[in-house]
């Protein structure tokens, strides 16, 4: 909501919640006061669908295939930010161990590798850390220069959600660096989904942590040449050429001069990409940088609804991070 | 630079710095990449005219002397973010220890309270501080309820300016709380100014705080009333009342319904408010809550360039805080 | 229990948990591995006492009164953490809202200002921000000088406990100053106690916040003189005598060079002092720093516990702050 | 001089600087104020091993070879915290791109791996990176179980030093993650020194990253197994006897029974490890976290010290991580 404010094409109309309906969004958001009016309301599908040309779905997964079918057949364009419509049935249902009730077709928006999102009608958000992680080495992997590539990314806490934990409880948090899921969260499939297109056979690791930041994602790409590319990893100028190349449609994306800082894209949809080679190794190291909740999420939500609505990405979005 | 990217009626042509002309204005801001592609310049004063309508004046204390008599001599606006033209020259003198060597007339660009700032050629952008703790109170000193005033002022550290030193050291800053001329700070003038205008002989005190954030100011306000005055600020309705009343053209001031978050005005222009008095007693505290980066500076100033130029003041500026 | 790991003189031996007993104490504090190797137990009142010279009850308030009287009764010294012996009866069962079932006499664990302390059966330890308030302002009260304090303090997040909140979740305490119980806090009546016992009718105002550190409290005092003592608080020199006489056998308050910072007293139970007077002014601005896990809770037990033992109060204690 | 304070069989009885040469040693660390009442001074070599059994050469790279051989021809023992006998001299001038002016044969001061301390004249005191590095992989490369390890390192910024500069500005290093010196970290070669004295030939990469906090260095060590061990690195039980074996007589390394805490180690001379396999995969994920100041740099040194001078190594540094 804090980003479609000022959105000149769209107009929120609708803001669902069960828990508290009839309050005003300002009660539970009070950075929204004044400026919104509205209130939480608790429509069915059909009522949505009724008064809104595109609807985003942010529930958890496994609740969102109980939305997305009736919205879709009540005629409007989804855009579902849980992981419900992401990959395919069978990797779903591996991944979250729950029957999926009502798979659609569906694009994965990551609009820099699917053009396709412009005739969707339903498109599976993707992860955060997919995000960082395949906007960082997906150039490199369509170039078939990628053996192996281990991510270590590094996460604000916002990621986790807005419900207190014991990891988000602030004297756990602070001071500290928090490696989870060291070798099995779920978001390493749709990383091997988008990178693997790219590159059939590419090797991939992930392991998050968490950082005592509020916003952004700091990826470290350890990326590990095929053997045929050492030589070309070593050659700055051609990778710089192969990232200009792949992404010369895409406004977010920037090849950053030096090291990539999270202020520099907190609060906004870009990403900021960086890389640097191992003198005489077989090891290039690639950092991304994005804000979880704009790039990783909101924002790039509305980026595909852009495409979708057959506007330029960069409408309303198109403003610098919030640094410092 | 930020603030300005999407403003509607405002568009940035120099910017300047001796030090990094000629230089990519992002080579220095990275967040700006793409979004700017103006250089740093460093042109005269009456160039600087002959371009602009409007000119942003954000230089140390007693350079800006040097620049804005030129600059308004040649037919340009001026808005100062400097202390120069804050203060009567004898208060400015006796505060800042030099010589004011070109006073000239200027409005006290604090639009909540100026309604003149609309006709001014020359606006002196107040403090961060003074910002916060006036708007906090002036509403109460107005209906003359106030005999004395404490104001313990929280500011993230970003206040303290972009050049590392010993209190920005993040080591020395993490993990504390740092009171800072305790009874002596330079903007208490300022504040009694401001609230010696509305309530002549209110007693002032401020001492200053840095805290481990970035941007942010909190002010707590201890406010003893006056002896005739004890029931009426027992009254909270009545308060609310006058604080409506002060504030019903200010879009940007906004009464809380609890205590003020930071995040709520983060980025933005907003101002919270928020009191409680003391259950049978003679004090009253209220909370402010402003972006020192934005309502305490640079927001204010353009919310300044817009009552100056015609504009409704949310021209550009009317946008949420960005939570979390 | 980190305190007390190296005590000379005093030996950990029962550690009390009725959700863990049976487990070991490291599978909860992991920084305790290989340091200790108890478990958790769930003893009576009686088999402690039994086992233990002296009991550190750290139960929730309404809590330690079912056990503090059987533990005396058993012949065993109590320091009690909670707040059920801190204030008479009356004053406690107002301040919390519950009945008191079980007064005994008690003494307030402030060793710097109660020397019956070294006769005590049972203390009742000092509130953290009471310690840190008390402390800066007990002279200046025993000598008469003040007429109001205006104490403003802002302590670490550790001070609301261990369990996940609202305010203890990362995304909303980075970042934020949050002022809280406004005019309300429970603290108060203690501090009131204390200072109102070295002089009578001293008027007391106490604001809390919380900051984003995990441990410390700052306190800013803002002291006005009485009338007839507006001179004296001007004279720095006769100020720092009346702080020297006041605390001459009281080896952990340090009158501070500079303003104290958190990091000097952080793990330590030193408390640090500052002040400065306002120019020409009727107010004293007073700074102390303590670590409230430490000074203004487990270290003053232990401090205690030293002299009811008849040890030195440093024993065990003397160590300097971790800094940075 | 913290963690002397309390060493039974130390005492620190000289600290040196030029620049503060006759002030007290509390007036520049206020935490030891009362705890010392040492001022600096500036004495010669000579004159300090006349008063020293053991002295502690804490200056920069390329500076200590200029005392060093001065204090051990006069006859004290040395534990040099500078990277100048940490290396072999080609190796140290390749890496730092200085003469070595001055080499003398010394021992790598991590007493895990290097009995040999015991007797030592002079110790080269690691860098605060390899402790972490190394401790978590050594045991598994003696095994002969590793083929390539990628360390990826996180670092609070009190590694920097005390001189503020543009990283540790607290608006630019809080809510961030700074990758630096992507693949040409100077730690490097200490690195490769130890794991390939364990395994000949195995393959290191190391990124290192500082993060917003203070203290701590959390180790994430992606491991990749020799093709005919990856099996073994599957069977937890068989590694985490590898490790119990290899460091059996280690009293600071704790195998962690979850993911290590920062705050576990926080001030404290422990190493605390964790591994888990990724299922199916020749990917073992190892994590260590230390406190870069404590086991990264002094702590270690004093139990190099204990260990030079015939003391169990847990002298005086026995007590727990400050959690929180």
């Amino acid at each position: 909501m804090r980003l479609l404010a000022n959105h000149p094409e769209a107009k929120v109309v609708v803001v669902t919640s069960r828990k508290l309906a009839g309050k005003p969004v300002s009660s539970t958001h009070p950075h929204l006061r004044n400026v919104y009016s509205l209130n939480f309301e608790a429509p069915s599908a059909k009522e949505v669908a009724d008064r809104c040309d595109i609807v985003f779905t942010a529930v958890p997964h496994g609740t969102a295939m109980d939305w997305v079918p009736d919205l879709l057949d009540a005629g409007t364009k989804v855009i579902d930010l849980s992981s419900d419509y992401r990959l395919p049935v069978d990797v779903f249902e591996k991944t979250y161990g729950t029957k999926h009730r009502a798979p659609r077709q569906a694009v994965f928006g990551m609009t820099e590798l699917h053009p396709e999102v412009a005739g969707a009608k339903l498109v599976g958000n993707p992860g955060c850390y997919p995000t960082g992680a395949t906007l960082a080495v997906a150039p490199l992997a369509k170039a078939g220069l990628v053996d192996r590539v281990v991510f270590d990314s590094k996460s604000g806490i916002s990621g986790a959600g807005a419900e207190p934990t014991e990891t988000s409880h602030y004297p756990n948090m602070a001071e500290n660096v928090i490696p989870y899921k060291l070798t099995t969260h779920r978001h390493v499939p749709e990383i091997k989904q988008e990178l693997g297109r790219l590159s059939p056979g590419v090797k991939v690791s992930f392991t998050p942590h968490v950082v005592p930041s509020v916003r952004g994602i700091l990826t470290t790409a350890h990326v590990f040449a095929k053997e045929d590319a050492v030589n070309t990893i070593q050659d700055r100028a051609a990778l710089y050429e192969i990232y200009r190349e792949f992404y010369k449609n895409a406004h977010f994306i920037r090849m950053s001069e030096g090291v990539p800082r999270l202020a520099s894209v907190r609060g906004s949809n870009f990403c900021d990409i960086f890389f640097e080679p191992e003198k005489g190794g077989d090891r290039l190291v690639v950092i991304s940088a994005i804000d979880n909740l704009v790039k990783g999420a909101s924002g790039q939500a509305i980026q595909n609804m852009n495409i979708m609505a057959g506007l330029d990405e960069r409408t309303g979005l198109w403003f610098p991070g919030m640094a410092p």
